[in-house]
């Protein structure tokens, strides 16, 4: 058996997320499982680095399937990119060892959410981000985004009620890129909570409108609570851009 | 009366182009038609720059309207963008003098092609871009592109069977700008006969992939004959950039 490891790219906008669905064609697993299963002639399993949630895009999730097949890496390529729908994209195609496992080896992850920050909506950006007309602060939100910096109990910052699991996390850095109108955020961290990218770029949104102080953050983390911490934002403006090994 | 200039940018994706007609809302004239109109109270015709074909995007389209409102240029410009569908933004609104009309003052316009020229396709720009997997002579491309430039009978470039009214225009310049796998081919004229940007592309493309020779386009124009040119490229790659008056 080969394994084969995969990057992917997708405009999750038609999909209900990553992840593999009974009774419905619109996950990109799914879509993958049924392409390369068309291929191999038998079943197959796409590991994926993660879920991504429904509306949510991705410019280098990494996946990986075993199966046997006599086409090279580039062939497989080029047959999986034939067949798949034209929003998702196969990047790379490449031979993994045989014990890669594209979640259990994922170091760190990258997501970036990007904001339309300009009172005149963008015809193009409009599904690739999420349009806050008001100008923001975003110095403020920088200021607030280091105290998220380093080990922490992220339960706040997610939609769990609680969880029998660890919920520390590390995040690594949390950068702003302003291009024009187009303000990203990007997030490094070892692992993410469910919803935990959409909670921590909602309350960075509060911040940055004033609604929050930039200091808010040690004492979201000592509450504990869901609701100390800022609004989930909408899956649109959100992409996971790489997955480190 | 007021006169009214508008700069619009449009995804042409889900519209039958510019062109307002009669039993559909799918169009972007009848689209600003139905918001104006419903913000004066009274009918109003929308002027163009010019029409876009179904499927033809615009960074720039310039349109202009007559009509009564005690509301600012300001308060009419949010107006518009909150009544508009979100794939049509209005980006400039101001007033203009009574005389200007969108069209008949029209001085030149600047048209961009999009070329995705990789053999790995893009999640991203598959709406916004021509797919072309193999390698293009952009030199070549640049080459044949000089000798469009100036005044020439632009009828074999066109979809027109025979016209009686002039088809000589002025191309100004035409400019490759290469962005990673994103070959974009600029486009500035006097004016434009229909299908004349997407088949002067087809054609540069053709010389791009060795079909035709770089020289070939005084033989073209010398004949006169449609089939001569190069094909018509799909309108998903194009955009109306830039209206000059």
């Amino acid at each position: 058996m080969r394994n084969i490891k995969m990057v992917v790219e997708y405009d999750g906008s038609r999909y209900l997320g990553w992840q593999r669905q009974p009774n419905t064609e619109r996950t990109i697993q799914g879509k993958l499982e049924s392409v390369i299963q068309q291929m191999v002639g038998a079943d197959v399993d796409v590991i994926g680095s993660g879920r991504t949630d429904a509306g949510v895009h991705a410019h280098g999730q990494v996946a990986n399937f075993h199966g046997q097949t006599d086409m090279s890496a580039e062939q497989i390529h080029q047959y999986l990119n034939q067949y798949l729908p034209q929003d998702i994209a196969v990047l790379v195609v490449e031979e993994a060892p045989e014990r890669f496992h594209a979640r259990y080896n994922a170091k760190a992850k990258k997501y970036v959410y990007r904001i339309w920050n300009h009172w005149i909506p963008s015809a193009f950006e409009r599904k690739y981000s999420l349009h806050l007309p008001e100008p923001l602060d975003v110095p403020a939100m920088e200021e607030a985004s280091r105290l998220l910096v380093g080990t922490h109990d992220f339960l706040p910052f997610s939609s769990l009620r609680r969880s029998k699991k660890s919920t520390v996390r590390t995040i690594s850095s949390v950068d702003f890129e302003q291009t024009g109108s187009m303000l990203e955020i990007s997030i490094i961290g070892n692992g993410f909570l469910y919803n935990m990218v959409r909670i921590l770029t909602g309350t960075l949104i509060e911040v940055g409108q004033g609604k929050q102080s930039p200091d808010c953050i040690p004492g979201i983390f000592g509450s504990g609570k869901r609701q100390e911490a800022g609004y989930t934002v909408p899956p649109h403006g959100l992409f996971l851009a790489e997955v480190y090994y």
